[in-house]
């Protein structure tokens, strides 16, 4: 093996992301010098933020570069080693992207076991979206047994987090997600206590017949009519972590028509990028790798085959097509 | 004087308040029992709040009762008492209503010193206005020296102390208010360092010029399309006091289209309503009542004359017609 394939990002979306906005290419795996080390990366990590990357809008982090490798979160296997940390054959977790093969500093990279953990765990319930989850849970949303938690995209890599932890806490879970295959998970497999299928078409009457007595914290994912429903629905001094806004990634107007009960209600409401709270993360992961090891924290994974598979899956993601976890597997 | 006149609500507003959703009474003055004591008003307090209490409308209090005295803040003076802990020709603050006489047992009445402060400031700088901006500015925005803050509504009773207060913390002060007189008043004689007149059609752009740092702190009145313009600016973990939606008080709506921001921009926004926080008047009062007494903090006063003419200064206090905080002087 001397070559190994790379997508990167082509042009911008405007819009819908399209498959051109990516371009796939064979480069030459380089000579690693020392401090350095190679990696075959076996899981590429498909997320909804990376949309906002693809744009030069303001948001809070840099743009993904044209032509640069696309960003993601990566686990994979040591392939040579010149770093005093790393052993040919260790599991590492980092940010290599969208590409088979990377060269390393070590920067951002972490050595996972993989003895009770699958690896590709640590790019979901035990990596950034577990993560996101347990942040926003802990640190936001700080419920109490007895609660109504109502968490969107509820299936989701992040969302199936959320009302889990929840339910560990004695929390009454709601869920909302997209059709009833995805609603039957949540409730059937996850353990949530009701699920509201936001696309059979009575959202707010639904998601009132599963909130009898209201809501007291929201997990966000998607914005828009989704999080319209919840907030009219949310009891007073309730909380919400704000994590995502699918519904408007591709530039779509999204009002939000019932911020009114943000006042009315007297809510708290926190935007919040898990990146930016390292300080949280050792605990975190050390919660949620022994929930998974011991099966209390399940997950769903939807896996893609091949690094040319991951534009598809990517915009299947943003539309929903996903059934957890979205993952790109490498031969 | 055997009779007084009181304002009752007659019927509750659809859409915009009307004269006749009042009634003006005359009823006799009862006698006083052990126990209680009787206050003739000098002052009433208008508020937006009231607008809130005249419907049925989900919200954080219960509805104002149809035929009952419409509720308030007074300042008045004790004409009997039969109450030990107050003695005729005190000053008290309460929540008497619009009324110019009311007996009361002393509950949530509280005698005031006069000597430095006049009464009137009681119902506004010096009282629950003035408290509201003490708490959303210390408790919720806590901006540091040098950050920008801006605050809607500024020349209102609110607004005004927010904008100084956060002054005298050294922070950049940009006001957003309706016409060019209120705006001259916030700069010229509070001492703000801009004010955006958001009738003059350039809201949006005229605020960006104001605030060439971004925005790290909102106090927001308004809600609707002024909310919007000051969510767009924000920084990087912005907090927003979320105090009033007076856009939407007759039930007009009044979407956010710039909710994303919260997300994008990892804002904390908390809806609040200081009567819900007790434990810090003592505080806020006494800071207040001293910056007042030292005319280090500014206000100004609509005064209508007389009972008979509160539901027209309440309903163009909702159009924006007063100019400062609204009372209504007893004869």
């Amino acid at each position: 093996m001397t070559t190994y394939q790379r997508i990167v990002l082509a042009s911008r979306p405007t819009g819908e992301v399209q498959p051109d906005n990516f371009r796939l290419e064979t480069v030459e795996i380089p000579a690693i010098t020392d401090g350095q080390l190679l990696v075959r990366n076996q899981f590429l990590s498909l997320d909804p933020y990376m949309r906002g990357r693809m744009s030069t809008n303001k948001s809070y982090a840099a743009p993904q570069a044209l032509d640069e490798t696309m960003i993601g979160g990566t686990v994979g296997m040591v392939l040579e080693s010149k770093h005093p940390k790393f052993a040919v054959g260790d599991t590492v977790v980092g940010t290599l992207g969208w590409t088979e093969v990377a060269v390393s500093d070590g920067t951002m990279l972490r050595k996972v076991d993989t003895t009770h953990i699958p690896a590709s765990a640590y790019l979901g319930a035990v990596g950034m979206p577990g993560m996101t989850a347990w942040y926003g849970l802990n640190q936001i949303m700080a419920p109490k047994a007895g609660e109504t938690v109502v968490v969107s995209a509820a299936s989701g890599a992040v969302g199936s987090v959320v009302g889990q932890l929840a339910k560990l806490k004695g929390c009454r879970v709601v869920g909302i997600a997209g059709g009833a295959e995805k609603c039957a998970y949540v409730v059937d497999e996850l353990g949530f206590d009701a699920c509201v299928d936001y696309k059979a078409g009575n959202l707010e009457a639904d998601l009132a017949a599963a909130t009898p007595d209201g809501i007291d914290a929201i997990f966000e994912n998607v914005g828009g009519a989704v999080f319209d429903a919840a907030l009219a629905r949310t009891n007073a001094f309730g909380r919400v972590a704000l994590c995502g806004w699918i519904a408007g990634y591709n530039g779509e107007p999204t009002p939000l028509n019932n911020a009114r009960f943000i006042l009315t209600n007297r809510l708290t409401m926190r935007g919040f990028i898990v990146s930016e709270q390292p300080e949280f993360w050792p605990q975190g992961l050390a919660e949620l790798g022994t929930l998974v090891a011991t099966g209390k924290l399940k997950f769903r994974e939807s896996v893609a085959e091949g690094l040319a598979s991951a534009p598809e899956a990517f915009i299947g993601l943003l539309k929903g097509r996903n059934f957890g976890k979205q993952l790109v597997k490498l031969s």
